[in-house]
């Protein structure tokens, strides 16, 4: 069950002027599941991404940053589930390029000007002739109404489709932002997430869409974690129509680039807050603040530390305030000269420890009521510095370990 | 179920001359459990100590440095169970240090002469009220052939007692070692585990003590991880009473040196890796080796990386060979120019992957046989270097999310 996150109502989802998706069943891994997303990007659209850190990136990650590199314009992007086509060689970089050409043919583009992905198992080849055959019926689906149905095409473990809509003015004229997501297991993102796709019909200089996505990513999707687990496959595609009526944007820091920085963001924060929310056997949804530090990297250390503890995450599970864990974790993050006396912790309002040890006035039934919550905010104060971060995570329950020892049985 | 460890027979831990032990139960959180434990140290005897690198360090481990500077000749040692007196500030320290003086009274010597320990919940007062009750009882039980009783006294949510004895010829003398340790869970000692303790009769110059410790610890403490949670109570302690007939070891690289050291790392090693077959909720003893490597820094990251990956070990708890996720923390260990086409990797004797894609002789039935197995090899080969590290670690099961959901509770 997602932490507080419901399925998009489709209505609610605005098409993007320029951006048309059909989705079909190729039977990749299982039959009668929407496996196949085929989303077709009209001509001089700016298109960006960031991809996995991950230095055993998959075959569709090392051929989207060929093409994007390649640099002859973006036209289409093709996503399959039930198979990653990660740890599998130069086999798997062929058969990655045989589904692009197959593609290209269809809509007489060249190969280069499409960007793979797959999301599944690791290390099984990919069935090429089944998303090939696939693809007529993708094409035949192709609407600019079909962003919820992508949405549910992407999904692998996720329980729910993520998908976020937002209107902007800018320039006086309205702008439209519309992303889908997935993700839900195998979750440290390091530059992007599993699969993440933003639209907007917005006017930018080509030039500035590859640090608008790099912006975004680092707003949302490298802000969350679920396992510590950085994927092979981590996508996120940020692409701009330039259909909207205001004037071309020539720099993000303008009045009308912030704007839609802003918006692109907020969307882009829900997207990446929606994997965690559905985070594979989440209960909870934890953000967990680190301040006071002397840099945004030493905080930024500590608030993964924590969040990527399992005995910190089982007792967010157990809503046991057994918070010694959080304490333990900030000890062992890695920063050399960090003096214990300097450290707080506060549960939402509850003021845990103060100067390293338990603060006098903390009840034991103030912490149990915040850990309770389906939501909770974890503030850690370093003593030392002015910078602070914030990384959104989940619990860690039975239900993890159910879905992970059974996933590919 | 601890894997492939037995209770120690009381018989086959062999007493080291110098050293007495005695046990009792002093009711520091739960009532009818062996929870004290004082260790007598003939005077002359050398003793040498490493201590977790969390800053959040417990208190007992602040007075243990404390005390080993100060160098008045560790004559005692006091553990408790049920409470780590970590997290508890200036409090917990003069908490620790009233045990001290109390125990310091009682066998009339100066309090810098004890070795504090506590281990248990965190950020809870440690009852040193209960403790100096119980210390009679304790002083009472002191005996030469107590070392079973010790390692059961100082357990906490282990299953089994870990203790482990040898001997060795040094110097035409026999020379005894025994050594006992616990722990379970916040297991990924960084110099030290948990409680480990080490005693020897061995003749050994006291300015080697302490780099005795430090080898020792590295071989075996320092190689282990349950949980990737470094405790704030990591305490590793080694002792030479320097009763053995043999001349004076004055140097680690000698002839005698280096078979003490062998005997000795022989020992330490099983008593940490009798950790890790006990580790919370362990069903599967797990080797990972990784090899060819530029240095034994990069090994290790690696190595850790898998060990660490609630994806690979809850593989590993399901015997499913989903071992694409092995591959995927190689990838995110943090080796930036590392080039997955010279990654091999070995399930045991079965060859899985080759230059980075599955070895097209690899068949999931061989893959599935090893991971059935009990214990299990992964051998990793990075195809940079001649550089390799090992690393024990245990897989991730329903059991440890039960264990940590509900220990306080």
């Amino acid at each position: 069950m997602p932490v507080n996150l419901s399925a998009p109502d489709p209505a609610a989802l605005f098409a993007v002027p320029g951006v048309r998706i059909g989705v079909a069943e190729a039977g990749v891994r299982k039959a009668n599941r929407k496996d196949l997303t085929v989303v077709l990007i009209d001509e001089s659209s700016a298109v960006g991404g960031v991809f996995t850190q991950n230095r055993f990136c998959a075959a569709p990650v090392q051929v989207c940053r060929d093409h994007l590199a390649a640099n002859y314009g973006i036209r289409a992007m093709v996503i399959n589930t039930g198979n990653a086509n990660a740890g599998t060689g130069e086999d798997g970089l062929m058969r990655t390029r045989s589904t692009c050409i197959a593609l290209a043919r269809k809509l007489e583009i060249a190969p280069e000007q499409i960007l793979p992905f797959s999301t599944g198992v690791i290390m099984e080849p990919l069935p090429v002739d089944r998303i090939e055959a696939g693809l007529p019926a993708a094409l035949a689906d192709a609407s600019e109404n079909h962003w919820a149905r992508a949405a549910e095409g992407i999904m692998t473990t996720d329980t729910i489709p993520k998908a976020f809509s937002q209107k902007v003015q800018i320039g006086g004229a309205t702008v439209t932002i519309t992303g889908i997501s997935k993700g839900a297991g195998m979750i440290r993102p390091n530059m992007a997430t599993m699969l993440g796709f933003m639209a907007t019909d917005a006017k930018i200089d080509p030039s500035l869409i590859q640090p608008l996505a790099k912006l975004l990513a680092d707003a949302s999707f490298n802000r969350v974690t679920i396992d510590g687990d950085t994927s092979t496959n981590d996508s996120f595609v940020v692409i701009a129509t330039q259909k909207a009526a205001h004037a071309t944007i020539t720099s993000l820091d303008s009045a009308d680039g912030q704007a839609l920085v802003a918006a692109m963001q907020n969307v882009a924060r829900l997207l990446a807050q929606a994997i965690v929310r559905d985070g594979e056997g989440a209960t909870k949804f934890i953000t967990i603040q680190v301040e006071g530090g002397r840099d945004a990297a030493e905080c930024k250390q500590v608030a993964y530390a924590i969040a990527h503890s399992p005995l910190v995450k089982t007792a967010f599970y157990a809503s046991d305030p057994n918070l010694g864990r959080i304490l333990a974790a900030v000890g062992y993050a890695g920063i050399a000269d960090l003096d214990q006396t300097g450290i707080d912790l506060f549960l939402d309002d509850v003021h845990v420890a103060v100067k390293g040890g338990r603060n006098p006035s903390y009840r034991e039934e103030d912490g149990q009521r915040v850990m309770k919550q389906s939501e909770i905010t974890v503030r850690v104060g370093l003593g030392r510095g002015t910078a602070s971060e914030t990384v959104w995570t989940c619990d860690f329950s039975h239900e993890y370990v159910t879905i992970n020892a059974d996933y590919r049985s």
